[in-house]
């Protein structure tokens, strides 16, 4: 054979797939690199200011020793091990499991078969039982197990709609700014045009109908097909909780407009102002609007995960999405891309089970699992308000309390000198300030620039995820920081 | 607000993405759901001329009762339920696990941190390196880690690089005909352009490089921007395993096309004819090329699984690709995609982790283990041996045997009585014939025109995995069948 003279690459960063590169992804960005290779560094033994590295980047609860519902486990690992559920084993087994975990592991089994066993494309028959009945009792509707896929997380089954509505280039998703970037990111590979729209920080981000047919109005004048609209609640990064009277507004502007309703609700039970806003889901909303038409034509797809919560089970990759009004020839559709990708991992499965159907009272798991899920619960919310506090204290910070989520997304002045600087390194000027912040106290955050904002503000997303006894800790190193940043800026 | 007069729907079979409509997956169509519906009725106890449906269309062991490894569902287990690694639980675990499974799971979980963290993009930095040891071992030459990313079973990391080898309509893909169909599938849903070459059945599926080049040759001349060759080996549908000699050719001829070359290595273990055909990998292959600029610049990707092989474990949804030769650049755009998606499924890495550092002699399961092993392999070479003699001995079918995977491609040669009737039911012929098998005698294949197939021949994939107790009596009916068939239709 000859050998080519000079051999050029196939794959190059010029002759790729175009929509590849355009995909942007700030969530585990360069910061995140960054805040990894400092962890490796502190471990070495390399002197920094700090003495740790806190991510605040990434909703990642386990990650920051977030304990894991035990029964959850408990049912999970005796699946995985069915020697486990072995007669002859079970004076040992009864010793280290619950009698309700081993009966549901049992159960579980019986529908499932074995965990290592490609089950239905969209997912154990048995299990989407679970979910529906799981809807049914949320919302007082019925729901379909037909009409429900699980999934990969809820980032898969986001992915399989954006894909399905992309006709051509031209076909429009009505996206929030800011938003989580999953959205922009997964437009972009597909091709399709997002149409923004901007939540309203002064309001606690909250969500204006009238703006909504303003933009849906010009991007149709454009001659953009507007085809859905993507609604992040509570909300991604921006932590607000809509009321049951936006959401019915926001019913009748997607029928009125003929456009699909994607609700991202992964933080469904990460709500903490319970009284004054409650969790309503997009299902119980569009069977409770007034108009029989809307009700029966409204095309919604409502996304929920596993990871988020006070389960945060991220690493499994589990969850699920309803389909209500869907036509029947694009069911099948979904189902078959759910085919060629064969079915999402079984273990991840068996935990949307356990989410959809916990244990009840009087099950022997019940008082402890209801006792962990409070004081995760409680934590969380401590935690929300006391970093909220911290960024509201600093000169020139804004922040909105969350509603719910894991987030906050404080607002941030930065001196023109920051922002120069930041111009002259190339960076977005939050870009620049999260990674002083970040090389100044070991915290990571996300600039807001990754979610996009309103032109001409700053902002970045922290979750406050960290465990509760590092806070003052991190909390005092952040106003430091914040203030010789400011100073050294002025 | 004012109710639409007539509500059409946004999303239907027209207005959907076009590319998702063009996408065929034949491993879980029709006679896939008519089987269910046959397994449904069976159980409610209507009467058919068989007690139970035979599932020879997927390769998904354990649900035909294959037993999982013992050790690795040990491990997982207990990375699972991190509880039974509690010093006050040694006395009953020890007395349930062996010694090696505790210290191979204490390990991980140190690597890991918990199962239910999102984990580095590309997979547990640890576990990569275990899969370069494994890589190392197997070849005799070096694999990077970061050069290897893990992902749920290895259908998605073929999607991603088939993705990012779309730059536009006109970017060819050669794959083999017949072929798995995950691979036509994935390149109608980018719009990528599939190159066609074809196995020789004659001379046992065995690959032709004169072909290829012919293939390249008048595709290019056509216009398509041809840029990678698809190979499976051991092949599926085919069985058939490539010699290292015809290895050689094939990665000559990519370096003189300048194309990458995808390598689907998920069979690597199903071998059996290990003497005559043992399994040599690409990346060997290519680093045992003689010719210095071959080795270190053709691009290849070689994909692996642990849902084939002696392991089975499809529901977890586990897997990882090696990269050689491939642009930094390139990488990072895998490592960005990889990212979109969080993370491959923690409990899938496990096993990645424990496929590639199986228990070792001396330690204290690797006589069972070795036993497990070899009692599946010796029983799978059995039965693909048994049903390739059945196809054989009937009239007008030829099979070649299975070198390899788990799937027997029979040929029939179809009376054309039965060719014409298929053609009233606008069906192809060996979809009808097979669609006739499943309905006599619960035998459910796939038929050859969902792999693709030489014009005017016709087959289908059966695999062999059904436990073998049952073989007899599927066996004699599949016979009885295909007499009764031919007769019918001469």
């Amino acid at each position: 054979m000859t050998v080519n003279e000079v051999y050029e690459k196939v794959m190059t960063i010029k002759s790729i797939n175009p929509l590849v590169k355009n995909v942007e992804y700030a969530v585990r960005g360069k910061l995140a690199i960054r805040a990894e290779e400092l962890k490796q560094e502190l471990e070495e033994g390399k002197e920094y200011p700090f003495s740790r590295v806190v991510n605040c980047n990434i909703g990642n609860p386990q990650q920051l020793n977030q304990q894991p519902i035990k029964f959850y486990r408990q049912v999970s690992s005796l699946c995985d091990n069915p020697d486990l559920l072995k007669k002859e084993n079970y004076h040992l087994v009864s010793q280290l499991y619950p009698t309700d975990a081993i009966e549901r592991a049992k159960k579980l089994m019986k529908s499932i078969g074995s965990v290592g066993s490609y089950s239905h494309s969209q997912g154990v028959p048995a299990i989407r039982q679970t979910v529906a009945q799981f809807i049914k009792e949320r919302d007082g509707y019925p729901a379909d197990p037909n009409h429900i896929f699980l999934t990969q997380g809820a980032s898969s089954g986001v992915q399989t709609l954006l894909s399905l509505l992309t006709e051509n280039s031209n076909s429009g998703i009505m996206i929030p700014i800011p938003q989580y970037p999953l959205y922009s990111a997964s437009l972009a590979l597909y091709g399709a045009t997002p149409v923004p729209y901007y939540l309203n920080e002064a309001t606690g981000w909250s969500l204006d109908v009238v703006q909504l047919t303003d933009v849906i109005t010009k991007a149709r004048k454009e001659g953009t097909d507007v085809r859905a609209l993507v609604i992040i609640n509570p909300g991604n990064p921006t932590g607000q909780c809509l009321t049951a009277k936006n959401m019915e507004e926001i019913v009748s502007f997607c029928y009125q407009q003929r456009i699909v309703l994607l609700a991202d609700e992964v933080y469904q039970t990460n709500i903490y102002e319970p009284e004054e806003r409650p969790f309503v889901s997009f299902k119980k909303a569009l069977m409770d609007h007034p108009i029989p038409e809307v009700r029966e034509s409204l095309e919604l797809v409502s996304f929920h995960s596993i990871s988020k919560g006070m389960i945060g089970e991220c690493g499994r990759r589990g969850g699920y999405f309803e389909c209500v009004n869907l036509d029947s020839q694009v069911l099948e559709q979904i189902y078959k891309m759910a085919s060629v990708s064969l079915c999402p991992n079984v273990h991840g499965q068996i935990l949307v089970d356990l989410m959809c159907n916990p244990p009840k009272p009087g099950d022997p798991s019940y008082e402890s699992y209801k006792q962990e899920i409070e004081s995760i619960y409680e934590s969380l919310r401590r935690r929300s308000k006391k970093l909220e506090q911290v960024f509201n204290r600093m000169e020139g910070v804004t922040c909105q309390p969350a509603q719910g989520s894991m987030y906050l997304f404080p607002q941030i002045t930065l001196p023109s000198k920051a922002v120069e600087k930041a111009k002259e390194l190339d960076m977005a000027a939050d870009a620049y300030y999260s990674l002083a912040m970040l090389e100044a106290t070991g915290v990571c955050v996300i600039p807001g620039s990754g979610f996009g904002q309103k032109e001409g503000t700053w902002h970045f997303r922290s979750t406050f995820l960290p465990e509760e006894h590092l806070f003052d800790e991190f909390c005092s190193a952040l106003e430091k920081f914040h203030k010789d940043f400011i100073e050294k800026h002025t």
